[in-house]
């Protein structure tokens, strides 16, 4: 054996006895000992590498209990006589690493574009959207919230939480959702989940076999129809215009056993859908046994008044599953979404998420609920509001000075503003010069589930102060006069 | 329309306007406004009330911006003409509700014994386990750490994590693993899921198709094996022994795509699988082709010595799927755990968690990283081994002392002991026994993959004092005397 060559870092976090350690089991792994398997005495070890014999004897024990060294009292120490060197040889230096076949999920895991991380270097002025704007938010209350759910010996730290969610959250999201938005719901219909896309994957596993047909907007939420697909689902696209969903588009062939609809909203199209069309919308989900998903992401930023009331409020015979978020309106780092299911769905949708995941944290869970009971949540919506408010606004009116071509549904709502372009410019070059003024907008071709798809870009404003949306505007503006 | 038997709730947090707009509505919905389709003018609505006359225009106000009426200047409020009346009202009081169909995924989940939650007042002395100890977390450190990432502007607030975890905690576990437990990865290899139930979703999904081989330990892991028999795996139950995990005894015809094992410490039995059988069982996975899944879910928890290295790093052909959980060692509630991944694994895993889950929140995962790097974590791993390692010597004292007659895999690890008990008795018996003397034992039996299964009990003692482990064990004592 060779010791010469090993390495000891005396500056590391890692004691000396492991180091030595890691280097005699590769050493034993790699059939290194020879034959007589006899591991150098310790004192002798100790002096050739110049370390204390301590050192040596704790590494040994080490290799002892882990079954690899046996000690002979008076003889020395061994590597273990029942392990077959040959195979541990034979195991640790195979050559070709584990191929993975991929079942037939994970080939349309495989196929799903997944947008990678935005190598570019981030643009001076960014219309990203998905984003809150973090200035607005009462930290210190949020401190002392969390603050108290941290002292010690607390049942929040020490236990698993509730699958379905902390209860009280769920008690304080059916109040706000029944005076806010018009939900009609008990605490017991209100689930807790981690993300929106957690209980869409729920909700499609359990309600779908491979070739059913889900109906989706286009443009539409992309995730979302990439998970019914990735779940099997056969998808039928239906166009939106500025009301929202066009019921009259959805083929007469049609047997979707769901619908995904953002009618508060439109995503990413902007537009709020009218009543007339949500009723015919119930009628028709009743007429074809349909069941309708209502994704209501930003639903309570609107900047003309109070929200308006949800689609699953005028469902009687429910049939409309309810999508929030605390995403938007708070932060998206908490990770904390919610489902308001119809109540035929909520045991099974309960026995799902046990199975595959075990709630959200408690903590987390407890300092929203108090968030929300103690008013703090809607006196932050009204702030929002109007700060998002007056950012939109000074988006339109930047838009309307300095790109008077272009076409957008002005919908006083949401975080964004979906701006088509004239049809002759392409988009991918309309992105490519904004980048290269320092403006980074984002192409809307994603989110089109039929090709071609027209010229779009979508512009989020909710992270820029109003001096910026109105540089970039402008700045965007010189860059189309440019293209043109 | 009979205004009469409305009702206004002037403590209620809801605004009088939003109260009323709910009883307008619904009395549109219910058609009970007649042919004329008139609203009564604001004025004579508010003093037939006894509200203010703001309280009526603003309930209209919002009727009119969710479409339910329009005002005719001159004229009044009304119902919106284009309005289907005989559709609202059909829509509105459909008898029956909606009744989901359930896929074939469903229906498995519906078959699934889940524990119904625990209707029984809490035991005086509660042997529960899956707890941890909240007395020794330093909870003060831990405040600080989260309260560091709390400041305004925060990007760990304001943007959504990473899908594969916060970078600088992956980081600080591959460090940890390489170090503590011989595992052998980078931090790209390193993923952070919501739970490890999640971790093996994900991989049952994109490895298995219906009909496929798993094998399972038994007694084992029977979350586990539930998730892969919903995803259509084909189950084969391996018997352990006090050693773990008998190779021997997996049947020869057997072609399991994956088997999933607990080396550091069998779930529930107890017992560390020895070097020649993780040897042999690595030679076995390789000659078929199978993956091996490493629960590894309380590898830290050793009272003998340091922790044992992990099958993971032995394996050179990245055939070893490795999971850990934080909350064993930190906090239940934190539901953060972590899966190291083979090379090969590690996009199609992501990219999989992209489309279903967004991540798990950073701040926690930037205290738990901060938790790691400034060395508190392996300072509380030390307190943790300490105050458990008595706990569990009380234990066993206390069982050779009123129990002699069990038997139980006695190694140094864990937070349980599972009791195999006479076989003249019956578990349920025993579990009812001690709940008489105010003593909280948990069955065997859901842990059995094979019936029938021997009578068995499991004494979790983490949640425990050891004076409380005394007393609980001299209770069991008597009352089992008293069965026989």
């Amino acid at each position: 054996m060779n010791v010469n060559s090993w390495t000891f870092d005396r500056q590391s976090l890692t004691p000396l006895y492991l180091q030595l350690y890691h280097q005699l089991r590769e050493a034993i792994l790699q059939g290194t000992f020879g034959a007589q398997r006899r591991l150098p005495p310790s004192r002798q070890l100790a002096d050739e590498l110049g370390v204390a014999r301590i050192t040596v004897s704790q590494a040994y024990e080490q290799l002892v209990a882990e079954g690899f060294v046996v000690r002979r009292p008076g003889a020395g120490t061994f590597i273990a006589s029942q392990l077959p060197l040959a195979l541990i040889e034979e195991t640790h230096t195979a050559e070709t690493p584990f191929q993975p076949q991929f079942s037939s999920w994970g080939q349309r895991v495989m196929a799903t574009a997944v947008p990678s991380a935005n190598k570019q270097p981030k643009p001076e002025i960014d219309f990203g959207f998905g984003r809150s704007f973090p200035h607005i938010f009462p930290y210190d209350i949020w401190r002392r919230l969390l603050a108290r759910y941290l002292s010690t010996d607390d049942v929040m730290l020490s236990r698993y939480g509730s699958v379905a969610g902390f209860f009280p959250l769920r008690e304080a999201l059916a109040d706000y959702l029944t005076r806010w938005r018009s939900v009609v719901c008990t605490a017991e219909q209100v689930v807790i989940v981690n993300g929106a896309q957690q209980a869409l994957d729920i909700l499609a596993r359990l309600l779908l076999e491979p070739g059913d047909e889900v109906l989706v907007e286009t443009p539409g939420y992309a995730d979302a129809a990439a998970l019914f697909a990735l779940n099997g689902a056969v998808l039928t696209a239906v166009p939106v215009d500025d009301a929202g969903f066009c019921l009259d588009q959805i083929p007469a062939r049609s047997r979707a056993r769901l619908a995904f609809v953002t009618p508060s909203n439109q995503f990413p199209h902007g537009g709020t859908l009218p009543l007339e069309r949500r009723l015919a919308l119930l009628q028709w989900a009743r007429q074809h046994n349909t069941l309708l998903i209502e994704d209501d992401y930003d639903g309570e930023l609107r900047y003309d008044g109070r929200p308006l009331a949800a689609l699953q409020g005028l469902a009687a015979d429910e049939r409309v599953v309810y999508l929030g978020t605390f995403s938007k309106v708070l932060f998206p780092a908490l990770r904390l979404s919610y489902v308001v299911l119809p109540p035929g769905l909520v045991r099974l949708f309960v026995q799902a998420k046990q199975l595959i995941d075990r709630g959200a944290p408690t903590l987390t869970q407890a300092a929203v609920a108090d968030f929300m009971r103690e008013g703090h949540f809607e006196r932050h919506l009204r702030h929002l509001r109007q700060a998002y408010g007056q950012r939109r606004h000074t988006l339109v009116a930047a838009l309307q000075t300095h790109l008077p071509q272009v076409r957008y549904a002005d919908e006083p709502a949401g975080l964004h503003v979906m701006l088509y372009l004239p049809e002759r410019l392409a988009e991918t070059a309309v992105v490519e010069a904004a980048a290269e003024v320092g403006v980074g907008v984002y192409p809307a071709a994603p989110y089109f589930m039929k090709r071609p798809s027209p010229p779009a870009i979508l512009l989020g404003f909710s992270g820029l102060s109003e001096s910026e949306i109105a540089e970039g505007v402008a700045r965007l503006g010189a860059a189309l006069a440019g293209l043109e």
